[in-house]
Formats: C-alpha cells, structure tokens, sequence
C-alpha cells in the first residue's frame, strides 16, 4: 500500500470564483504513481468546496444565483455568525456545494465519467487557502 | 491490497427517477472477494445522484417536490446553462442530493446502518447513464 | 493494510442537535494505529448527519434557522412520508449536511484544515443512534 499527500494553495481576488482544478489532480496521480486507489480531495477551509461537475460557463453562472438565493451573502446581519465576520453565508453555500470529492482511480489515471471536472469553490476569497489531495492504493 | 471496479448502466424512461441499487452493490462486494475495505460508488454523470436514504415510496415523493422546490425544472428560461440545453436544473438537484456514497465493507458486506439503502437518483433520464462501483481493501 | 472499525453511540434529548465529535474520531485513530489512510465517519442512520465545519455557536444558530427555512418541520402533514411518522424534514435536512465525511490520516493525525471540526447532526433525537468510524491504511 501506498500513499500520497499534497497540499494546492489558492489566492483568489474575488470573494467567490470556481476554479478547475482537473488538471493538478492528473498531475498528483502521476507524481503518486498509484495506478489502483482513492483519491480524497477536500477544502481544508470551511468556508470552501471541492465538487464535481459541468466546466460550463453559464452552469457556474447559475450556481452563483442559485446559491445566493438560497443562502443570500446581505443583509450580513441576517446572521448569528456574523460578529465581527461577515461569511456566515460562506459556511451554508460550502455546505450546499459539499467538503470534498472522492474519485478512484484506474490503471494510474482519475476514473470520472465524460463531462466531470473537479472545481475548488471558493466562498470567502481574498487570502490565500488551500486543498488537501491524499490517495491511497498500489 | 486489491481493488475492483464495475460499472452500473441505466436507461431510466422518465426524466427523474430513484432506483435501489443495494443489492447491485452487495453483488459487487461479493464478487470482490474483498472482506475489509471502503467501497466508493459515484454517478459518472453529472446530472445524476448516488446517495443513501429510506426506501419508502413516500419519501420519494417528499424528495421530488423539494428538490422541484429548490430547484425548479422550468421555466428553461431562468438558467443560464439552458441554451440548446433543458437540464440545469438536474445539475443542481444532483448538487443537493450528493454526487457518491463512500461506505465501509466489514466482514464481506455493506457495512450500513438499520434502514439506510443506497439509491441511483436520476435527474435527467431517457438515455443511457452509468454509475461506477470501486472498491479498495483486502 | 489495516482496518479498524468502531460505532459512536448517542442519546441525544432534544430532536436536534450539533455534537462534536472530533476528540472521538482523535481517540479511533489513536487506537488504530494506523499512520498514513483514510477515515471515513457515516451516520447509521438516515436522520442523522457528519459534516465537517466551525465549532462557533452562533453558526450553529444559522444552521439550524437555514435548516427549518429549506425543510421545515412543521405542519407536519406537508410530507407524504408522515404517515404513522413525523420526521420526513429530519431526512431532508440530513441530505442538505450529509451523510458522511472522508478524512486523510496523515502521520498518525486527523488532517484536517485550521478550523475545521466535525460534527453529529442529529435532526430527530431522543433516541439512541449510531455513528460508524472505518479506517483503511498502514
């Protein structure tokens, strides 16, 4: 058995943006040389995401409004959480949007399906945060 | 260590739809030979769900008016990803129900709880789709 | 490889409720000996959650109004599921948290983020239920 961790560091100069972050798990499964395992890549901050889905313009486009819609950023003291911060809304979108992914990987290579990209999302920009990448197999 | 992979394929004939897949996923731990382990089993599609609730007609009903709530099939107008396309709403509701399950493999079977049961949630059928089962252990 | 599984035991006394569970999940890990892995930490049951987010109480306060906002418990007759029964928004406020969290374990330690705890969501208590800890590695 073998195993693998790297940390991804993001600076991100908006308060939300969704990053594909696809390419830098193909290079973690490379640098691992794993051919047969788990992948877990999960937010280490709680006010972030990591998921799966469509690189569609219009699709994140919607995120953003569905997700302000159901967890609207203002008014900032709709929330409990919000003294002396201002990202309660942060928290409840990451929820929404999930902590981590878990991906197999087959023959040394991510085994997701034709349109899945794996996104860091990011709720609370504007300092630098991180994801943790840790796979697990032979 | 070993490692064993299928995949599921489903052509469900309405646009929505859950299906139980326990006993798909027992004969996957079965014909894995694998006794202790973790077992990841995730849409390869991103507009369809794997997640674990109870298999109860009632409650499906409940998850379908929700989800419709939350999260509203039309008007295709409202969504932004909804050009040549009809199903952004499927990406949100997979969203909101999960895209995988992870779930430990204990003495050569599923290790779950008293009613939990692991469904296929489709979110835009009437074409084939497909679910991939990966389990890792000894 | 090894494996280690262990159930969590709670009684919580009120129907909700926020529990974290992180000194426990600690203690498994510690008694595993496992060094490098995976843990994964599921609810047993299908009215329960473990999420991964901040020990603050006035975002446990946010939590629990956003819950009640997207699936109200009350009137109960709203779901088809309470027949004989009602806790149908207990299963939907599970779904929005989660069922399951995925952590690495990384020199002997939980590799979690700098805030990040994880929790029990119990949405319908007074009762005992369980939590399954497994964990896979070396």
């Amino acid at each position: 058995m073998r195993s693998y961790r790297k940390e991804l560091w993001f600076n991100i100069p908006t308060r939300r943006a969704f990053v594909n972050i696809t390419p830098l798990l193909e290079d973690c499964v490379r640098e691992s040389g794993i051919k047969e395992g788990l992948l877990l890549c999960n937010a280490m901050h709680i006010t972030a995401s990591v998921f799966i889905n469509d690189d569609e313009e219009g699709l994140h486009e919607d995120f953003e409004r569905w997700l302000e819609k159901l967890a609207p950023e203002k008014p900032y003291e709709q929330y409990r959480h919000n003294v002396g911060e201002d990202n309660a809304d942060a928290h409840l979108k990451r929820t929404i949007m999930g902590r981590e992914v878990v991906i197999a990987i087959t023959e040394g290579k991510l085994d997701l399906g034709p349109w899945g990209q794996v996104f860091y999302g990011e709720f609370d920009g504007k300092r630098p945060k991180r994801v943790l990448v840790k796979i697990l197999g032979e």
